[in-house]
């Protein structure tokens, strides 16, 4: 079990993610809890709900003496944070995480910049999120039996990254171990993938008459939900991982294409083992 | 409000929509309830769970001095279905109607055919479902709050008309009616394209490595539910409304292709503007 009451913590971003890590941080008695923010703005709503033992915007004095660093910040911010973050005195076996969707770039940034400054880091990606973003959108629970995939490399310190898993698994994550270039593609295909799927979706069914959507079931509901996910945000983790979610996307974009080959040829017998073929390959993790 | 005490209903096919109407009946104390299936097998699970008055594989028995006639068979069974049905004697007030998911079809299969013989035809469209088919599957509530599209044409009964719209009302629906034609395209955009969606979504996100699965959130499900939908069934929704698809089905194609062309090009402020467009979209219909 992760030492909650002996631990130190500090997260930098009191986003959805970082908000909810306050939060379970609170409920199992963490024994300092530190909020860094970019804003006074962001840090008055910390303060006003007592997220936090102290709030900063100076991310030095947040990380001196801290245990455990959390990056929660846009990942395209979290190497210059880990330059503040590693310029504070921290003790010998502090370990700065992250919880960035992308972790291929997050190694070659946050994670470089500490390895050179000889302070522990582990990349983390807890697969939790809402299309609300922001604190208002914290919630304890939000990490409950959700996947959390952390990504070691060959100089990834082995006691840090067995804190780093014990602290999400007292999270409720079920944690895994993958390779950080695999960890990309794979998100790729069951994150970024279905995000653009989803818009490409929305697009199609609403823009000829969006008012026809209040006919829909549930399908034309839950086929597009992500693409109320926050635009700014996507196009962020969609660039970042573009190099892997372009082979996914170049897949979808055929598939969608031989659908509609089969549409147009009235292939009755071929649109079956599409039809066949996706539901046996759903089913082994949807019941 | 519909008078259920006053009606004999008859519901042919006790599948997951026909059994669903099988309960909301019981439970709304219509005075009789009668049910026709292929099979006597699907019988037996009528009676088992005594779901109607009376159930049997003879068409015409069962639509004798019957008010109000659903037809809940695949729609390619519906033609001559009708044809069996309008051989029975019927009240001169009987209304036949249907809850297949395309229209034109029907209107020109059963709908022509109970025309012919002078028995009045209503076409219905319930927007409620599951993945899960068949009566097992049925239950109540399954029409509450859901849109049923009427699809009336010049020479619908006026009064016909209004018995089922009243009917689907008492059951909870909300009925609008739109031509059969217009119902067809607008069913295409927001539940046979995001099906079609789904379908490519779960190929191209499973297809390389279907256990990765394991680690996705909820965008991989819900972007990929209706994809679990029977394979059987869907073929023939998709085929009978292929014409109407065909339009809605370019369309995400050439979007899917439109962001694999941003992407490549690494074009964010384009990308932007196509997930703001997604989001404002969506939020018209979803909060």
């Amino acid at each position: 079990m992760f030492p909650f009451s002996d631990t130190t913590l500090a997260v930098f971003g009191p986003g959805l993610l970082g908000g909810s890590l306050l939060l379970e941080a609170r409920a199992r008695g963490v024994r300092e809890v530190r909020v860094w923010a970019r804003s006074e703005k962001s840090l008055e709503k910390v303060r006003e709900r007592r997220l936090a033992d102290s709030a900063s915007t100076d991310a030095r004095e947040t990380a001196r003496g801290a245990d455990l660093l959390i990056l929660a910040v846009p990942v395209g911010a979290m190497a210059g944070l880990a330059g503040e973050i590693v310029r504070a005195a921290l003790p010998a076996n502090a370990v700065v995480t992250d919880v960035g969707s992308v972790k291929a770039a997050v190694l070659a940034g946050a994670g470089e910049v500490c390895r050179r400054a000889g302070v522990a880091f582990v990349g983390s990606h807890p697969m939790a999120g809402a299309e609300t973003p922001g604190l208002e959108a914290a919630k304890s629970g939000l990490f409950q039996n959700a996947a959390c995939l952390l990504t070691p490399d060959a100089s990834t310190d082995h006691a840090a990254l067995e804190k780093v898993d014990a602290f999400w698994q007292a999270l409720g994550c079920r944690t895994s171990r993958l390779g950080a270039s695999h960890h990309d593609e794979v998100v790729a295909r069951i994150s970024h993938l279905p995000h653009l799927s989803a818009v490409a979706a929305t697009l199609a069914s609403f823009r000829p008459d969006a008012s026809m959507a209040q006919f829909a079931a549930g399908g034309l509901r839950d086929t597009t939900r992500v693409a109320s996910g926050l635009p700014s945000m996507w196009r962020e983790i969609l660039m970042e991982n573009r190099t892997a979610i372009l082979p996914a996307l170049r897949d979808l974009h055929r598939v969608t294409g031989e659908l509609l080959e089969i549409l147009t040829e009235a292939d009755d017998d071929h649109l079956l083992v599409y039809l066949e073929e996706a539901r046996r390959l759903r089913a082994t993790r949807y019941a």
